[in-house]
């Protein structure tokens, strides 16, 4: 059997569809983001990243750098083994002190990723708890979706944000049985922020267990970057909450928090918790320095919302349209895989600047867009000249619009 | 619904069968290895850890080290995205290329985990080609299980290692249907080697593609640590090889190495690759320093092997026994999860030797173990200390027998 005919013919589908995705290819420059090489097919470019997730610029700060070499020059390149044999390093549990502190919960659980600590998490919940129910955001990331696939759970989507649909999906369940609901604080592409105080009060009134994942929210909101949970008061009432230490904290890895039981839960039974490699006690000493900076300083999530709300400014007072929303993802929809990237394409070769073009299975199709997350290293200078950009290649699809 | 006693429930069934974990907390010192620190109820202790997967000890290879402080330097401590969305950059394209080459492939792909590359590659595999049926050995990691389990593929278990019952699988199989035997090189707990030869001309035979696990293999066998099917010349002859950089390699993440389409079909459809953060570019280049140094040092897998006989036959000489196999892999059974917990406390609070119990859900119950893993690190005075205090304790476990 010929396996890559097979295999190309999925492949063609996408490129013609226009969903093809091709990786811009970065050199990193500490010191210097959002600035970047970019290798293209006509050599080496500098440019200005503008969808980064590392929203603060936290991977190139000097007191991360520093801790993470001296723990590899400390502890070595990796950790050994399995949480279980042999690679639990003490900088692990430092890191998962830190974190259960950082949402004032009983224990943390660290995993190698945020989409791994979702998956593993939720399987797990929703497999080993008698005749449980997850009630899901329509909305929720892959990972959660992925996660709740797996458990075989009955699960109840409820649509997104909407709380009357969710108290309605509530309503009709028996009170004996488990509910889990499982929702984001901050939304990834929309940038929209779930209505948090109300679910935990359906939770509460259904004797439901809230599953909250904050990984675009943690380091960014709340005085000491816990999230939404900490900014609204909230993190006592929720379950579990789940987060990342690959975007605002800028290193990689994945956790949740609560009480202790939970946690010794999902590490006695998770399979993707228990059958994998620790990660390196240097990628969790970076971690938990990188925490430890943002629970003491708010310049970076000043100057961010700063940088944020210029932008807005700028694209509404060029009557470019963006989706509206509280918190610092700035989608301009363009409904086209084609025209995005061709639009992303241009912004990169005859300016410098790269914002991937965001297609299905990202997004819904349809709803393909452009992403910006300004971060308080871009400077005023930046955004005049991603707005001459934008306005310039705004102008010109206007006019092929009226010549067409 | 108190959801806590719910958890407490389960955890102390755990306590009660003897399977629930105590993680031993460590410290690993650089330049030390194989001993650590170790964090226990009475103080931190000294110890000699028998039970890493780091293999070769290359996590302090002081080449690996630098390569890796360099990068982190270079280009800060994340991604900043996923690989779409802003995190690819030139270094994990380099270690791509060099992993490529390593297995004498195409092209790679890079995942967060070993356990993340199986899940994701066998999951999009067995998801996406119509009518896919997998044959799973019997004795295949979890992280392959719950790939096929959540690909909903048809799956058909093999006796493990048993190429005549694969054929009797293989036999009764439509010819059209696509067909996919995963399996792995080196089974981690018992430490045997699959039969590969007469599994890759069954494959070419029935017309199924092999997907093959070389996680406990790769850096270890092989004139450049190409795994077991360099070793055997077989390579070519198998469709996908999957590796780990977190063992032998010393650092952590996971790949996959096939043709171009195979690796951008699982590219563009895994969630599991789509959906997460990347790889910090320095574990990708520490990784890449590892591969580029095992490829040309054979002195590390001499030594392996020289202390791994030196080990087993001293075993044999007390009499311990050791289930026999081809791998640098030494199970000794012990068969009850208490005694075998019994045995390992007391080794590390008596002797400084650490050597994790293995028990139920990473062995069968009533198969549980202590797990040797001799590195080249490993002094002959190492095996002697370590066997003083073996010695002792099956003389005391024999005494205990007898006044019973």
């Amino acid at each position: 059997m010929d396996f890559d005919s097979l295999f190309q013919a999925q492949i063609d589908t996408l490129k013609h569809e226009g969903n093809y995705r091709v990786f811009a290819e970065l050199e990193r420059k500490c010191g210097k983001f959002p600035r970047a090489a970019s290798h293209g097919a006509e050599g080496v470019q500098d440019v200005t990243v503008w969808c980064s997730n590392d929203y603060l610029g936290m991977g190139q700060n000097p007191k991360v750098i520093d801790a993470m070499c001296e723990a590899v020059q400390r502890t070595g390149t990796g950790a050994g083994g399995t949480r279980n044999i042999s690679g639990t390093n003490h900088d692990h549990l430092l890191l998962e002190a830190e974190l259960a502190d950082l949402h004032g919960k009983e224990a943390a659980l660290l995993f190698t990723s945020g989409y791994v600590s979702n998956w593993a998490a939720l399987s797990t919940l929703g497999s080993r708890l008698k005749d449980c129910v997850i009630l899901s955001d329509a909305g929720n990331h892959a990972s959660m979706i992925e996660g709740i696939r797996h458990s075989r759970a009955t699960k109840i989507l409820w649509k997104h944000n909407d709380v009357a649909d969710l108290e309605a999906k509530l309503q009709v369940l028996p009170a004996d049985v488990p509910k889990i609901i499982a929702f984001e604080s901050v939304y990834s592409m929309d940038g929209d922020i779930c209505p948090m105080r109300e679910i935990v009060e359906l939770a509460e009134k259904y004797g439901a267990m809230t599953y909250l994942d904050e990984v675009h929210a943690v380091g960014l909101y709340g005085p000491r970057g816990g999230g939404i949970s900490e900014r609204e008061g909230l993190a006592d009432r929720i379950t579990l909450i789940e987060g990342t230490l690959g975007k605002a904290f800028g290193v990689v890895g994945g956790y949740i928090t609560g009480s202790a039981p939970l946690c010794d839960f999902i590490r006695s039974f998770a399979s993707g918790f228990i059958f994998t490699t620790a990660l390196p006690p240097a990628v969790a000493t970076a971690a938990r320095c990188s925490i430890a900076h943002l629970k003491q300083s708010s310049w970076e999530r000043m100057q961010q919302r700063r940088q944020v709300a210029n932008l807005r400014a700028r694209l509404d007072a060029a009557g470019i349209p963006h989706m509206a929303n509280d918190s610092h993802i700035i989608p301009v929809l363009i409904k086209d895989p084609v025209k995005t990237k061709m639009l992303a394409d241009t912004l990169m070769r005859d300016w410098g600047i790269y914002v991937q073009p965001i297609n299905y299975p990202t997004v819904p199709k349809g709803t393909e867009r452009l992403r910006f997350t300004p971060s308080p290293l871009h400077t005023d200078a930046d955004i005049d000249y991603l707005m001459s950009a934008l306005i310039m290649l705004w102008k010109q699809c206007a006019i092929s619009r009226a010549v067409a």
